[in-house]
């Protein structure tokens, strides 16, 4: 087992891993920018390293000051939590060159899913259900026509380099592809360094489910069931729950099917997502695989009791897995609300600044998970995340009248600041959401209806 | 269901109740005394009253006080909390004579099990082991000393108004009971207002199991599994977990049986808990049943995913119990640690005052019951709790680990007080709690070696 864990990320995800390295008898050292001298993680960690200004790129995407700091406490392996390096290949490498255990996939299978349309053509001889759309990238206009004319309108159009929905287009009719192609390179570019694009078929009136799947270095794949994510604004996460609500179980079976096997193709290593696309006629497609731990994985580790980030030191260690699929047995429902600092009233932008009040929900079910306290700034530098609350309950219904009386607790705010809080309120109590009817549309359509 | 509940305690467990009815979309209204004007409970509760100063007698136990708050606020059922009025069987008749359902078992019940020589004699017609010693209570000190023939030395002389170990005393030599007698008659008197005592078996050297029941209005029972508190101070409870570890299954079972035959034995009504001494050569004894909820009820609730005072209020609203005993499937391990305010080096005095820090312990699994923040007074009128850590995990080794990694997230602390964290943590980390070969000596034992 490792003796001590270069943590290289910040916020809450950091001290999520403090934590557990803690319980293992694992010693950690954090790396931190100017802004966050004082978080919650250099806090609770057994070092601190100072690597760079507040500005992600000068401190934790610089590659050479995270791992450098790590060679310098001694550290033998490096947990990237989510966003920043966790899916970067040369991340990966550069860190397990540096003598450190990188705590996620090998390189090389980091590289294949980080080209989401890499990744869409592997699945798809793997026999999972994908799109229609184009076969690898489309690099010139011609072959985005000649791709659309498979995936038909709407159509999206997506990043190979991007993921989680960022800087995709969706296109509703033949007139707009060429805008929209020109404008998702031009974006590709600025956001990932890479301007290839693809183009896959939009569906509308979908449920966002993704599987978490674990797999060990011997070929040992496992599902931990699924997430439904469909409650989302501009592609983004907003409430996250397991199980898939009012979905067949021969389908939620299928798909679980589907993730372990494509694991397997991908020669997956370590915790990983795969998310799906089910519309309404009930049919699944694969999205992309998240080559890393999701900010939305405490709803699987309050359903399934385990700790998922100790699962992923534990395989990277070299460790079998603990477990087989039928030790895997969910219970309940549980919910994850994203405490946002953003404006609900202007599409969700962000509102940092000092936060004067933090008061966390307690009490039976409900876990917080967050590095914010009264006090804090809210850096404009980072994502916009200031709390994960997440309760669990024996069924939805109780578990939705626990998330608002959780909410309903939580006191969170500022001067600047404003958060998702009473929107996601208003999200628990829509008939649609209440009767699982809803889909990815819901925060959409609540906005247009002025709610 | 009901409108409005009447919440009759104070602290965490005032707080605990609150948030079950929000989620219930009951409305609270809390009493509360001068010192708890500001309190956790008050804030949370959709009405506060006002009853009366700090000293309990004046406002928490002043019956009338509380009852015409309640009618005064509409409430339509009480919730007595633990402690204070929570046995009182003239209590439960007297809400229920001002038109407010007792949320606990029927004046009649609480008053046979509050007499604990009746209770014992109960339940050894039902079959339950009892330890040797007198029939009833010994009014005189010859009626003692007949019964002290039967038990046997050590003995143990308890108040039959009594209950949790206050005012009891133990007697090694026959020539000690005379003065015993005298003085648990004494205490008897002062405590509880009831002179008469009773005689049975000491028993060293042994674990204390208790069974936590349910039982609605239709005899309908059964057990949610144990919970060991072993690990006691002056007979007060300082951990809890469940299940009891390292004993054997053929003996858990039948503790479970005998509680649920007790229970049904006895005409109970609600949430309930027998407890038992389990001797060293593996013998369980019936010592009491509590009748009501119990300070240790969570780490029930984190075994079985039951929100135990929801099914008090369900059973109180005449609802049959939603679930059988199959359906009942306890995971994994559950562990409390109390954090007192009291001074470990001064056998565990109360050291009341300010609290100026107050920072609980987060993450995955782990719950903090608590009505304690940082600028709150901790008040020499009440108990000297201040917070309930609860950690969950799937096996012992990983609860203890998670449960020092919350205690030593933990602050808690003022110019006065001293806590009972870091002693719990020497607790946590002794061979033979690790080992699970403790008993209920393990904490004066660890006193007398200076740790």
């Amino acid at each position: 087992m490792f003796d001590k864990i270069l943590v290289a990320n910040r916020g809450e995800i950091a001290l999520r891993v403090v934590r557990t390295c803690r319980e293992l008898g694992i010693r950690t050292v954090v790396v931190h920018s100017s802004d966050d001298r004082e978080s919650a993680a250099v806090t609770a960690a057994d070092e601190a390293i100072h690597i760079g200004p507040a500005a992600a790129r000068r401190s934790y995407l610089n590659m050479a000051a995270v791992l450098e700091a790590g060679v310098r406490a001694g550290a033998d392996a490096v947990h990237p939590g989510y966003g920043f390096l966790s899916e970067d290949p040369d991340f990966a490498e550069a860190a397990e060159e540096a003598g450190m255990t990188f705590i996620g996939p090998p390189p090389g299978v980091l590289e294949r899913l980080g080209r989401k349309s890499e990744a869409r053509s592997l699945m798809a001889d793997a026999g999972l259900p994908v799109l229609p759309g184009g076969i690898g990238s489309q690099d010139t206009l011609e072959a985005a026509r000649r791709a659309a004319a498979d995936a038909g309108f709407p159509l999206i159009v997506k990043a190979v380099a991007g993921g989680g929905g960022r800087g995709t287009r969706v296109v509703h009719h033949p007139g707009d592809l060429a805008a929209a192609y020109a404008a998702t390179r031009r974006d590709a570019r600025a956001l990932f360094g890479d301007d290839r694009v693809y183009v896959e078929r939009y569906v509308t009136g979908a449920r966002h489910v993704e599987v978490q799947v674990l797999c060990d270095r011997y070929r040992n794949a496992l599902h931990l069931g699924e997430r439904d994510c469909s409650v989302q604004r501009r592609n983004q996460k907003l409430i996250e729950e397991t199980p898939a609500p009012r979905l067949p179980g021969e389908l939620l079976d299928a798909m679980r099917g589907s993730a372990v096997r494509g694991a397997l193709a991908a020669d997956y290593v370590g915790a990983g997502t795969f998310e799906f696309l089910v519309d309404r006629h009930g049919e699944f497609h694969f999205m992309e695989v998240n080559s890393r731990l999701q900010v939305e994985h405490p709803v699987t580790e309050m359903a399934t009791g385990l700790d998922l980030v100790r699962e992923q030191i534990r395989i990277a260690a070299g460790e079998p897995l603990g477990l087989r699929q039928q030790d895997v047995r969910p219970r309940g429902v549980a919910i994850e609300c994203r405490i946002n600092a953003e404006d609900p009233e202007r599409d969700f932008a962000p509102s940092p600044g000092l936060l004067t009040e933090f008061r966390p929900p307690g009490g039976p079910f409900v876990r917080v998970d967050t590095h914010a306290t009264a006090g804090m700034g809210i850096s404009p530098a980072y994502d916009s995340l200031v709390a994960k609350v997440i309760v669990w309950a024996p069924d939805r219904s109780g578990a939705i009248a626990r998330m608002r009386r959780a909410l309903a607790e939580l006191r969170v705010g500022g001067p600047s600041i404003r958060t998702t809080s009473d929107f996601l309120v208003r999200v628990l109590e829509h008939p649609s959401f209440v009767a699982a009817e809803h889909d990815t549309s819901i925060v959409a359509e609540m906005r247009r209806a002025g709610s």
